[in-house]
């Protein structure tokens, strides 16, 4: 790789064909900047909360934070799910202290005066003898937080106008229906605190340059990675090789590997409804920024939700997903596939963490996006956008 | 409880008959905000910093801090208490390294340069030579700090015009004259750092709406704060119950206690000069923004002093002061006095922990104060008029 | 001492005769402040970073850094030392992870994407297969720092426009020829974090008023440090002992003493070509602010290096220079050197801590500098010229 003169690409070529600048620097480190990203797109954002195994039954709830936000989601008598702010309108006390556990049946009680709440958030009763002239239960209801549950994916956004559901994502959701996500269960859940921007996170994410040098393995069982390459027309000469079968051109995983696990075989039940295209491509993308991207694989599912924790520093949480099958089945070596994917992990957080290191050097303004790294620029006009006017 | 019918109440209730505002809720955790109340509230009041006993022989001395300010107590040699700012007039070193000790017979001297001061903070002599044109000792005085001593608590005032003293407190400090405050001695230190703002500890020192739910024990021992009131008149039909003796209706004790502890019974030998009607009460409350409250009992004294450490950290310290010959009788079980108030004011901690938690839910203005919260509204006007103008 | 009379002084007293005041207080410790320090005198002067030997030979690598710069020092294959921002131009992320090391004969490659340059600094190779229009990989060299070996002492600039690298030191370098500064190797390297402003160190320096309280050793090596004084004619009547030869008048070691070690005897071989004032002197100081002194005796030369962790926290290095045949002589009894300095530079520690503790009093807007404190007048005025305009 590594060639550096600049002849006309193939047609169909996907690179950038024109140097674009990356972001300010100081958006990565600086805290009133980060304030102003965490108001700007984390709290006007579908953001992934948790599945929806987590609060399964009635009267079910969870807490969950984004920055300084706590957020209550509570599975309702009618096996709705509600999401608050978890403060009590009286004093602004917390109402639920730990991370998850069950409502009364009395309702939701703040522990501080004994305000009752319904599940959906009414004002039943004060803990006063009397009201004052004009108060009413009606003006204090729990201020509500928007939901949405889809194939077992709870997803929360903390303004009052969110965005359609379905354009946080790049791809329609229709495109993994064949993945019976809704039924999956988490067989492992794996965290990790990043020493970084969360930007830089999907900067890492947006691009394969890096995969030979990080990730040996990976760029083995994913040969076209192993050439530095997310996409076959990354390449500039990519009509070269355009017809060929090789897993190295084409993409998709080593011959005679199925899924991603230490020796590249299926560790769980296939999914029985793919498609022979979603066989053979290995693993499937959905990216929905800002906190999360889920890849499906023959065999299981990796929902990857990230959430910062400073300006520099980001939480890493990704549940692997199985058919219930799977996870009764303990013939079934699912740590192949999770130690697999843990690794992966642990080798672009290492990486995430040196590139927050340099970003301080005074006369590095901004860094440059290379051509092949066109996902990048797509990932930082989406920020720009949401920035705009500010 | 909790009849939140809106009836007109009997002449003479206490309670709000309009609905009003908390505070702005960044009022509880905005650093620039807590910049501004220790500014304009902690270092213009009189704070509450020892007992006396503490500084008692000619030279003893002892350092206070309120925020970022070190104040050095030192008694002089005519027994005066006085107060300085714990600086050196030279390059600004701190004088007294030691929370407490005593100062040696030539003077404070300073431990870097050797500057002496006396005990009244006049510049005896500097390290030089020879002084240049101009300089003069009596220019290089300690800064000074006003102290006041009143019944063997030490109160100190950053500015130079503090308040009258006595325009701390909420009643007449002749109130406490039949308690023997200057004769008694520390039998206990309670101490407690609470991760919320020092406001939060005094909103829930004004009401007893959380009484029931989080002070079961106490609520038992003054069966009136089990009804979640304060005072009788709290209640808006007070009136039904305005003759009945019973302490559930007209407050003090349950039958057959005297004193907080863990059965109720006086455990410390009882203050002689009681009036009946001080006996029976079974506890009196002096108030003192914004630092401190006395509660005296029939056996004991509690001084209750609180400290911010930041935004959203309070030091809590409770002295349990007893006669000197309670202290005296190893049989007297002063741990149960002890114990049953540490319980209640644990109890308190986690709830202003809880109240902290909440406060940052971005719709959460400010909470509202209910009709039997008079108190903290009356602590909110105090607060809103030493902000005045900012 | 202490004598504050005020009468004529002598004829070329060095003190000074008219008051002066000191820096203001928040300039110890005001976060903004110190940003502004950081970025006007140190990111603009001459910086100490380490000792040639440490990055002797071809590619050998050191990181430092100074506040949050990382600065990459690199000897190249010609023997010229190098310095950059340890900052790759792709994406920002850290070059070299270690705080020393080697570099590949590859040249300097980015472990996140293989970008790689030369030991120059040029970039040799991308990791992309075509590169944009426009790009040219002679806009992206490594960022350059400024560097300058002197006599086996690295300093490092991070301004573009360096002041004269002589211009750093109160005294023309070959003020110190007769010592082989270039063939010392370091023997003992003493490390101390301290909790002040890097200021209040300097100004521990530049005065001795503190000696005889604080140093009771040193002030014994060294009698006129014992007096209070660091130079003959800082005492007003300086002239009625200006013909004595008793060095608590003149200066210089104690009768029988030649250098600083727990006896006062050399324990290092002795430097060859020293004058014999040279010797007499027992010690000779070069200041260099803001980073350094070099302290230089007859048998071995200390090195002293400071740096800003922050607006209250400054980490002091203290390398202790020998001949090789003095470190080759497992006889010679170098920790008799290391003890004394470091005893001498410990008690400093501790009054500049004690000293910033002092500095937040609401009343203590700066000190004041006493006549033998010109020294530190001075200091304030280099401050004050870099603040100029600020």
């Amino acid at each position: 790789m590594a060639k550096t003169s600049s002849v006309t690409p193939d047609p169909g070529y996907a690179g950038l064909t024109e140097s674009a600048d990356g972001l300010p620097a100081a958006y990565y480190f600086d805290p009133a900047h980060h304030a102003t990203e965490m108001s700007r797109i984390w709290q006007k954002s579908w953001i992934y909360a948790c599945r929806s195994e987590e609060v399964r039954s009635p009267r079910s709830y969870k807490t969950y934070d984004i920055g300084d936000q706590s957020i209550l989601l509570v599975r309702d008598e009618l096996g709705v799910l509600r999401g608050f702010h978890n403060t009590c309108r009286h004093r602004g006390a917390a109402l639920c202290r730990e991370p998850q556990g069950r409502i009364a049946a009395a309702g939701i009680v703040c522990p501080y005066h004994n305000w009752r709440y319904s599940t959906r958030g009414e004002l039943l009763q004060t803990s006063s003898y009397q009201h004052a002239e004009g108060f009413s239960l009606e003006d204090y209801r729990l201020y509500p937080v928007h939901v949405t549950e889809w194939n077992g994916f709870v997803y929360v956004a903390l303004t009052n106008d969110p965005p359609p559901f379905a354009s946080t994502f790049d791809l329609p959701l229709e495109r993994l229906d064949n993945w019976p996500l809704a039924d999956l269960a988490v067989g492992h859940v794996f965290r990790k605190t990043i020493a970084c921007n969360w930007k830089i996170f999907w900067e890492n994410y947006n691009e394969c340059l890096h995969c030979p040098g990080v990730h040996p393995r990976l760029s083995q069982l994913v040969p076209l990675f192993g050439r530095a390459l997310q996409d076959p027309r990354d390449h500039p000469h990519w009509q070269q090789h355009a017809n060929e079968d090789d897993p190295k051109f084409k993409g998709g995983l080593r011959k005679g590997a199925g899924s991603w696990s230490m020796d590249g075989t299926p560790k769980g039940v296939e999914f029985p409804n793919l498609t022979p295209q979603e066989r053979a491509a290995g693993h499937i993308y959905l990216t929905g920024y800002p906190s999360t991207f889920i890849v499906c694989h023959v065999d299981y599912v990796r929902a990857v939700r990230l959430r910062p924790l400073g300006p520099e520093q980001t939480e890493l949480v990704v549940e692997f997903l199985f058919l219930p099958e799977t996870l009764a089945d303990p013939d079934r070596d699912i740590q192949s596939a999770v130690e697999f994917t843990s690794i992966v992990m642990t080798e672009d957080a290492e990486v995430c963490e040196l590139n927050q290191r340099g970003l301080r050097a005074l006369p590095h303004s901004r860094g440059v996006v290379m051509p092949e790294e066109y996902p990048i620029l797509g990932f930082h006009d989406w920020v720009r956008s949401r920035l705009k006017g500010f």
